[in-house]
């Protein structure tokens, strides 16, 4: 059963997945880099980064599990670029290089029509103008019975979360103090969605907690 | 140097200190006891209920030091009890027994005016109508030197964080999944009070943070 999933997603102690004045130099917001200082180290990290070694343990099993089964992303613009508006050419391919990480179809949400970019590494972008159920409906598509990944930023994830459309959030809450910035869950009730922590692990850099979607009665 | 100390302070992963439809058979609100969790096992607080053993290790350590140098407490009205508005008579002296674990001076906020009530074990409950600064005064006065610990609820907590006048945080963020309740943090900007994370420490049971807030630059 393809599952939407949100995975790796790191947030701050006071509860902010983005920091505050994100802009191209500081696309994470001020301060938002700290929600990843967890996942850096790790061996999957650093191997799409193209280098050796990395970390092994419970940060690294949470890094490589996120990529694990996925079959296609689904973006918001603003975590694939700076870029606001209508586009002005075709310049801008994302933040990743030649081969982005993904390696499968990514969908990226819009209101701004663009055609689809094929990069290298079998990574796809292809651009959404009609909303997040037909990015998702898409996505499922694409994915071909595997699962599709809410790769953020954080409007993008509240959106499908308030949707009821999630199955299952891998959460990284690390120690980091944001004070402002994006809230992730912020008026959203995630034991009224149907949450359950089903896992939880503790590391030197951040509680993993992983909440699944509790089977809906029929009827 | 007498700091204001908020200590062991449990808040859910979605930021809720305490969960929704708080009752005198929940005073946590619903789901609120899996905030204490991380503490009940501890040889701190098996010790406080009469019991022998309890663990040791992190989660002790930090319950212990919540208890350290702690001179005076500040508890909101709510955390004494349920009764709300005048108080009927004097029957009601906290939800602890005849000797609380307080062991110090408490002042209690309220609007209604009571005498105070001294307890067995050297606790005497105060009855401040003044607001959060008198109360202060008062504790920092009986505390000689040592520290006050706000013992909550939340919305003490949050009154306190507001003004400015809390130096120390320590918070234990739990894999609970709340929903509702009380938002500890909503709307505070912790980076814009001046707290920095000095330290954390991940158990099996929680998160631990200690947030230290900078000293103000003076002039």
């Amino acid at each position: 059963m393809s599952k939407l999933r949100v995975s790796s997603f790191g947030i701050s102690m006071d509860g902010f997945g983005a920091g505050p004045a994100q802009s191209r130099e500081h696309p994470l917001g001020r301060g938002g880099e700290a929600l990843h200082a967890w996942a850096w180290p790790t061996r999957t990290i650093q191997r799409m980064f193209g280098k050796d070694g990395g970390t092994t343990g419970p940060d690294e099993d949470f890094a490589a599990s996120g990529f694990a089964n996925v079959g296609a992303w689904i973006l918001g613009r603003n975590m694939f670029g700076p870029i606001r508006g209508p586009w002005p050419d075709d310049a801008w391919k994302g933040w990743w290089g030649a081969n982005p990480p993904y390696h499968v179809p990514v969908f990226v949400l819009t209101h701004h029509p663009r055609a689809s970019i094929e990069m290298e590494g079998g990574t796809t972008f292809h651009f959404v103008t009609d909303g997040i159920h037909a990015a998702l409906a898409r996505a499922r598509a694409a994915a071909q019975g595997r699962d599709v990944r809410v790769g953020g930023g954080v409007a993008v994830v509240r959106q499908y979360l308030q949707a009821g459309l999630v199955d299952e959030m891998h959460l990284a809450i690390t120690p980091a103090v944001l004070g402002a910035g994006e809230a992730l869950l912020a008026a959203i009730d995630l034991r009224q969605l149907g949450f359950e922590p089903t896992r939880h692990v503790g590391t030197a850099s951040a509680m993993h907690v992983v909440l699944t979607k509790a089977a809906q009665p029929v009827g």
